[in-house]
């Protein structure tokens, strides 16, 4: 199943439209490429409706959020709604100012999304529920863990069927939900979280499986969340003594881009709920 | 000749402006400065002829243009031409919108040119040729091959006579024209396409080359050209099993870095047309 | 003591607040996590103070300064004075422009500021005296070396008790002052001048080692400066045939993460004056 979502992105090689943060861009770009789609970034307000038109799907990532990129980002969304195209919603540091919640509610309600990708305390955040953004990091109380599984299982099905779209939480364990099934899954190495942005890969990533694989949202959304772990397990086993978080990133691009359908049908570690 | 293009780009340091996108910024500065020149970027309206006053030439990106920042665009191309500087026009996405096929239209009626370089479905589009821009990548119908070769080296010609400036269009194959001869390149790897920005880096060395060959600057162009495609090979040639395009990207720089004036000439594949 | 200092960050995993250039915005983020901080970019006036507010300090650099970020910057300052949170300035291409030195001027007046370090040209610059901004390298004419240490040491100590914060001026040595006391350091090596950024990142990690370090600030200071120039030292000795500047940029990143206080003890050089 995870074998057909990636070879689709592989052969379908979907344009991505990226409006992101200046601060990880480029490892989004190639992240995109590496696992097989094509990127294009673009914020400007006059500049994005051409440009949606041309992509398959569209990345909306709030990671360092304008004001003036705002009314780019929902001319983006609405031209993609029309269109038809997957939308995903990094809602990077919701919780962690007004500004970022506030906007990214409004993307919620006003656009009509595919799926939000976020850590626990962000998507608690968004659920109106308690959230204790530190940052753009989790806060370690909301930490989804074997304990807690249960109820943050129930939580994320019951978010998605209000939301009435996928939802992905990803840390320690990751889950991802369509409000009927939810995908367990433990792939990924709590290095990942020493290198800055492989949240905001991991979105670039799920919008090219959502639009190479418009019939089967949630078992695309689940195969990229899987791949970008299993990558984060493959980069860490080629490190070297003396290699660090620089290091490492550039592996977990490299396994993505080497990544085979077969290899990842077999190391995604997950079960469905 | 490359041999001593390069060398004068070492020897003379240049000082580059850059107003350049977000996404592969930082690649391109540190292209630079592994070729032998010294990036600055600005790209504020109130910043720019400070800036380029001081520099030697001038690079423009339109990657991931705002409509703020075409007026610092403006300042720093018209202040480079009264000061002689070299401007090298990287007119990225034209095609993919009307926002960019303008500005870059409009930067080569108003500005005075050195070059423009960019992938041949974004030059049909200024030549108001046929022009498929398919996002940031050329459209694989526009593309230079060896059977299109006549035709695409006559267009090239004639247009760089229309614009005034050397024309660069880059893909399998490379041709670099001032409308009187044109450099047929044959350098470069197909995998540099799986790597964001290598065109924006090869606008940024071809800007030093440029700078610091002011006498000779069709073959500077064409030596950039050739610095990078030959780069790109040097860097394969050092990929190691489980290496992917995270990997590649920094052995390109790397190879820029290292690459000597006689291994540029040595190993420069061209023919001149 | 030094030691002591890095060994806070890794135990306090500081908040960092930054609004910096997008050139070298990942590096500056990836380079904080590798000393054990947590990073935090944003720059939108509305949404500065909340984020501020979460964490424990600021770094400013004004690499790609906008005059709409202006706003941003003198709110983020303000209320990290409140709050009492440190503030590092990095004032780039400080004498390269009117716009970039009078906005540093106006930050090092209206805001408190815990240190400022550039380079010796920005430094110069800056205090007022002569100063020689070669875009946003120093000139060599400034160059701190051994036969003009003495002056640049009283010079580096005036300015300091002048601006009433530390001043670390880095170069071939370098210089961190409380206007009291002066660290010469001797740590680094010249090929660090050839990777985009260096600088910054030091910014960066020299922000996480004073909000790390409240009660010992030109130590902390001190030790951030000796951190950078080590891993210089030990990413360079890991350096293999073929390596070149963007290689040498991820060794650097990997030995801050993997550098332990002992290693910094051992491997500071300095003296004080």
């Amino acid at each position: 199943m995870f074998k057909n979502c990636l070879e689709n992105v592989r052969g379908r090689i979907p344009l991505i439209h990226n409006i992101t943060n200046y601060v990880t861009v480029n490892d989004v770009a190639n992240v995109i490429l590496a696992c097989g789609g094509s990127p294009i970034m673009s914020d400007e307000a006059e500049d994005v409706e051409d440009i949606t038109s041309l992509c398959g799907g569209l990345n909306i990532n709030i990671g360092t959020l304008h004001k003036t990129s705002i009314e780019g980002i929902f001319r983006a969304g609405r031209r993609a709604n029309e269109l038809g195209h997957p939308i995903v919603l990094d809602p990077v540091g919701a919780g962690a100012s007004e500004f970022r919640t506030d906007t990214a509610l409004s993307l919620m309600k006003d656009l009509r999304l595919s799926a939000v990708r976020g850590n626990i305390s962000e998507i608690r955040t968004l659920a109106g529920d308690r959230g204790n953004t530190k940052g753009v990091d989790a806060d370690i109380a909301d930490a989804v863990t074997e304990d807690t599984l249960d109820e943050a299982v129930a939580f994320v099905k019951a978010f998605s069927r209000k939301a009435g779209c996928i939802i992905a939480v990803t840390g320690a364990v990751d889950l991802v939900s369509d409000g009927i099934s939810c995908f367990v899954i433990r792939n990924g190495r709590p290095e990942m979280g020493k290198i800055t942005g492989t949240g905001c890969q991991l979105s670039g990533i799920m919008t090219a499986y959502l639009t190479a694989n418009p019939d089967s949202p949630l078992e695309a959304a689940a195969a990229s969340v899987c791949m970008m772990g299993l990558a984060g397990e493959i980069g860490w086993s080629r490190m070297q003594k003396g290699d660090g978080n620089a290091t490492y990133r550039n592996r977990i691009i490299d396994a993505v881009y080497n990544m085979t359908g077969e290899e990842l049908e077999k190391g995604a570690k997950y079960e469905l709920r």
